[in-house]
C-alpha cells in the first residue's frame, strides 16, 4: 500500500462509496459496512452516522479511533456479508478471510485486501444526529490492485457500481484547492 | 413526475450522487451544485455541508426551504456549469436552459429536466461543521425519463457515473425497513 497524501484522502470518499470501517476495542478487531458518510473539507474531515445499534459503536466511542477501508466490487458480498452479521457473535476478519495490517497511528488495523484505507480518529460528536465527526491522520491506496470500482449502496438492497469517468477539471479549475 | 413516498427519499441521496439544490430568497431563485451529502435515516433526512462561500447560503438559512434535484449523466456540463459560477450575478435557470416547476410545500422551485427532486426544509444546522440538516416534505421521480444515471464527484474534477446494478436484497433484508 502506498501512502496518500491526506490533502487527496476526501477524494476517496467523495464519491460516495460503501465503506468498512475496523475498530478495536482493546481486546478484539472488529468490522463494519457504512454507506452514510459525508465529506466535510478539502481534506481528511469526515462525517458518518452510526450509533449503538452498530456493535463497533461502544468501540469507536471509546477508543476514538477507526480505520476507513475501501472495498470494490469483487468485494461486494464481503460488504454486505460484514454488514448483515454482528461482531458481539463474530470474528469477521476470519469469517470473511480479510488480513488486517498494522496502522501506524491508532489501533484498529488496516485491511490489505481493500483499494484504501484511512486512519482516523474521533474529534467529536453530533448526538442528536448520530454523527461522528472523524479526522483522517494517514491514508494508503493499494495502487497495483487492478479492480478499483467502487459499490454505491442504494438503500433499498441493491448497489450500484462506479461506471464511466469524465473529465471536467478544466471547468473546474477555479473551484479546486491547487494541487488536486 | 410521480410523488415518491417519503420513507423511500434516501434511497435517492444514498449513493452519493451530485446534487442541486433551488433556493428562493424572496425575490429570485437560485441553484447550486453540492457533492457532500448524508443520509440520515431511512426517511427523508439529510446532511449537507455548505456554507457563506456558496451564494444561495444566505437564501438557504434565511427562508429555510430549498428542493434538492437529482441531475443526470447527460446534464453533467450543467451540473458543474451551475457549480463554477454564481447566482450573485447569473440566472441559472435562463443560463442552463432549467424549467421551474412550482413546490407544493416550499418557494424553491422544482427542476424539471431533473431525475427527482425532494422539497425539503432547514430543520437545524451545526455550525461548526458547516453542516445544514435537512427534512425532506415532498419527493417526486420522473419514472418516464430514459436515462436514469446520476453522477458521482470525485473531488479532483473527475466524475464517475452510475454503472451496474447488483441486487443484494435476499442478503440484506433483515436490516431494511419493511416496504422498501
Amino acid at each position: 500500500m502506498k501512502t496518500l497524501p491526506l490533502s487527496k484522502a476526501f477524494t476517496l470518499i467523495e464519491p460516495g462509496p460503501v465503506i468498512l470501517v475496523t475498530t478495536n476495542d482493546g481486546q478484539k478487531d472488529n468490522i463494519m459496512t457504512i454507506t452514510w458518510t459525508m465529506v466535510l473539507d478539502f481534506s481528511a474531515s469526515f462525517a458518518l452516522t452510526t450509533g449503538p445499534w452498530n456493535h463497533s459503536y461502544a468501540a469507536l466511542m471509546e477508543t476514538k479511533e477507526c480505520v476507513i477501508s475501501l472495498p470494490t466490487v469483487d468485494q461486494i458480498d464481503t460488504a454486505v456479508g460484514i454488514g448483515t452479521c454482528s461482531g458481539s457473535d463474530t470474528d469477521k476478519f476470519e469469517k470473511f478471510g480479510l488480513t488486517r495490517v498494522k496502522a501506524k497511528h491508532v489501533r484498529a488495523p488496516l485491511i490489505k485486501e481493500c483499494l484504501a484505507n484511512i486512519e482516523c480518529r474521533v474529534i467529536d460528536t453530533v448526538d442528536r444526529y448520530n454523527i461522528v465527526i472523524l479526522e483522517g491522520v494517514a491514508a494508503y491506496v493499494d495502487a497495483s490492485r487492478k479492480e478499483k470500482r467502487t459499490i454505491h449502496a442504494v438503500g433499498d438492497g441493491t448497489f450500484v457500481v462506479d461506471g464511466r469517468r469524465f473529465d471536467r477539471k478544466k471547468m473546474m479549475r477555479s473551484k479546486l484547492p491547487s494541487g488536486i
